[in-house]
C-alpha cells in the first residue's frame, strides 16, 4: 500500500488530493487555470510549505494568454511573458507567509526572463517537474537517513502533519516512517490530534492508514502520560524555520512534546530539508509567531466552545531551543545536537559536494 | 459579579444549570422527580463528583408514593420508607463511577433507615441541605488556603474544570481564584480548553467570566511554550481520585502540565476535599484508567475528524505522582510536598479536631 499522490500534473491540469474534505471523503481538485491554482492554495485545498511551492509552479504553466495580448500577436497564440509574470505576481498573494512558495515562484520567474517566448512554456513546464522532482528526492533522502535514527524505535510519536500531504510524497517526518514500513519493520505511530487544526487526527492518521501503517491518534494532552507508560519510544516532528542555531519553530504544541521527551529520556528529531533554514536568524526567538484567527480555538467546525466573554490566544507557532533537539535531519544527512557550529558545517559540506 | 448557581432547592424542586448547553445558552433544568434528576445525572445536565453528590440527595427528596403504597396506606399520603430505597438505589446506578455520589446516598439511606414516617420527609430534607452546605463549607476553606499559597502569583493556569459547576459554589480548584477575586487581587487565569470534552474551554471560561474573572482559553498545546516564555506563575488543577501517597488522578492532560511546570520551576498545586483521598489505595498506578468511548476524540459533536482506519485512545485520566506535586490544598489546609506520612497525619489531626 501506498499513500495517494498529493499532487499530479496530466493533461493541462493539476490534480490535488482536496484536502479541506479528509479524512471524509478522498476527492480530488482539477486546477485548468491559474485562477483555479489560486484558489486552491488560498483555501488549503493543497497545504504545507513544500506542496504550495510545487503547486504554484505547476500554476504557471496553466497561465492563458490575456485577451489584449492574443489580438496583438495573432502569430503566437500563447501567453506572453507579461502574462507568466502577472500569473506569478498573483499566485504569490496566494498565502503570503509561505517561504516555500516564493522560492518556487522565483525560480519560475527567472525562467520567464530567460527563456525565448517559442520554447518558454515547455522549459516551464520542465522546471516545475523539477521542483516536484527534487522535492521528491529529499523525501526519500530524509526518509533514508531519518530511518537509520529510528531503528530501534517501535514507537513513534509524531505532532502536526509532515507527512505526504505536505510536500509531494513521504513528507518530512514521516518519510522515515514510510521507510521503515517499506522495510516490513512495521513502525506503530502515535499521532498527536493537533488542536486548533487537527492535521494529525485529520490528515497525518489518514494517509498513514492509506499506507498500511499502525497508526492511532491521541488527544495533544495524551503523550505524557503514555511516555510516562513506556509506550513511546521516539519523537519526530517536521519544522517551519530552524534558527542558524538549531532552534525549531514548529507547529504550536512541538516544545511541550520536547520537554516531555527529554523528561522521559527519549530522543527528539526534527525532519527538515535543508531550505528550512533561515541561516540569518541567530536564535529561535527572533522569529516572529503569527497570532492566527480566534475562531479556530473557540469556534472549530462553526460550533462555539469558547464564552464570548473569554479571551483566547492562538499562536500558530512555538519555539524549541536546540538543546532539546537530539538531532536534525535533513536531505543531506544528519546533524547531531545540533548547535550553531554544526549546522555550519552541515552546509559548508552539502555545497562542497 | 458572582458565579449563578449550580444547584439550588426551591417549591419542591431540584433547580440545575443545564451544562450540556454551555456555554452557548444559560438554561436551568428543573426537576420535580426522581426519574428527571436520574436524567440530569445520567445526561451530564450536572456533573462533577460534588455536585453530583447534591443533586442526588435532592433527588431523593422528590420521591413520590408508590400507587401501591398510596392505596394501602390512606392515612399517610407521602411515600413510604420503601419508596425512598427504590429511589437511593435508582439514583446510585445513574453514573456508577461516581464516588460522592455513593457517599451523598449513604447519607440519605441511613436517615430513612432510622427515622421515623412522620418526620422523613423533612428529615431528607434537611440532610440534603446539610450535605449541599457541607460542600459550601468545604469550598470556601479550600479557597481560604489556597489563596494564601497563590498570593505572589498574578497569573494562574487550570486544567479542566475543577470549579463551581462541579461543586455547590466556588469549586476546588477554582476556589482559591475566587477567594483572590474577592481580595480585589484580580487573578489572571489560563484555562486548558481540555480536550476530548473541553470542559475548561466551556465550563471553566464561563464560569470564570461569569464571575469577572480575566480569563483566557488556550488548546492543551499552549501551556508549554506560555511557560517558557514566562507567561504563568503557578498552576492549580482538581483531582479525581488521591492516593495514600499522595499521587492524583486528574482528567488526562494533567500529568505533562505537571512535567511542564515542574520543568520551568512552577508551583504544581492539587485542590480536593480530604474526601476525595482513598487511603486504602497505596499507589497512584493502582487506580483504573476508564478508557471512554472513541468518538469523544474521533467525532466531536458528530463531525468525524479521525479516519475510521486510524485506532485512538481515550483515557480519561490520568496520574500525576506525588513527587511533581507541590502541595495538595484541602477544606483542612495544605500538606506540602505531599507523602504517604504526612497525608496520614492531615488526616490524624483532621480526625483530632
Amino acid at each position: 500500500m501506498t499513500a495517494p499522490e498529493t499532487l499530479q500534473f496530466e493533461n493541462e491540469t493539476l490534480i490535488l488530493i482536496d484536502q479541506t474534505l479528509l479524512p471524509q471523503e478522498l476527492t480530488y481538485f482539477h486546477c485548468q487555470s491559474v485562477a483555479q491554482t489560486f484558489d486552491a492554495i488560498k483555501r488549503l485545498v493543497v497545504r504545507g510549505a513544500p506542496a504550495i511551492g510545487i503547486a504554484a509552479a505547476y500554476g504557471v504553466c496553466l497561465t492563458a494568454p490575456s485577451s489584449d495580448q492574443g489580438h496583438q500577436a495573432a502569430y503566437q497564440p500563447g501567453a506572453s511573458q507579461a502574462d507568466y509574470l502577472a500569473a506569478i505576481d498573483y499566485l504569490a498573494t496566494s498565502r503570503p507567509t509561505a517561504v516555500n512558495l516564493f522560492w518556487a515562484l522565483d525560480r519560475m520567474r527567472e525562467i520567464v526572463e530567460t527563456t525565448a517566448l517559442p520554447q518558454l512554456r515547455e522549459t516551464l513546464l520542465s522546471e516545475a517537474r523539477a521542483i516536484h522532482e527534487h522535492d521528491r528526492t529529499m523525501c526519500h533522502a530524509i526518509g533514508r537517513h531519518g530511518a537509520g535514527l529510528l531503528q530501534e524505535s517501535r514507537s513513534i510519536l509524531t505532532h502536526c502533519n509532515a507527512g505526504g500531504l505536505a510536500t509531494s510524497t513521504w513528507g518530512t517526518a514521516l518519510a522515515p516512517i514510510y521507510c521503515l514500513q517499506e522495510q516490513g519493520r512495521k513502525p506503530k505511530v502515535f499521532a498527536d490530534e493537533t488542536r486548533p487544526l487537527l492535521q494529525g487526527g485529520r490528515l497525518t492518521a489518514w494517509e498513514l492508514s492509506q499506507a498500511g501503517v499502525d497508526v492511532t491518534v491521541i488527544t495533544d494532552s495524551m503523550a505524557g502520560s503514555l511516555m510516562r507508560l513506556g509506550k513511546i519510544d521516539a519523537v519526530i516532528v517536521g519544522a517551519d524555520r530552524i534558527s542558524a542555531s538549531g532552534d525549531v519553530a514548529n507547529k504550536i504544541g512541538t516544545y511541550p512534546v520536547a520537554v516531555l521527551a527529554k523528561h522521559h529520556g527519549l530522543p527528539f528529531y526534527v525532519a527538515a530539508p535543508t531550505n528550512t533554514f533561515d541561516l540569518k536568524l541567530m536564535s529561535g526567538d527572533d522569529i516572529p509567531i503569527e497570532q492566527r484567527d480566534r475562531d479556530e480555538v473557540a469556534a472549530p467546525y462553526g460550533i462555539k466552545i469558547v464564552p464570548d466573554q473569554a479571551s483566547v490566544l492562538n499562536p500558530a507557532f512555538d519555539v524549541t531551543p536546540a538543546s532539546y533537539v537530539d538531532a536534525i535531519i535533513t536531505e543531506q544527512g544528519i546533524i547531531a545536537e545540533p548547535n550553531a557550529e554544526k549546522i555550519a558545517e552541515h552546509f559548508a559540506s552539502a555545497s562542497a559536494n
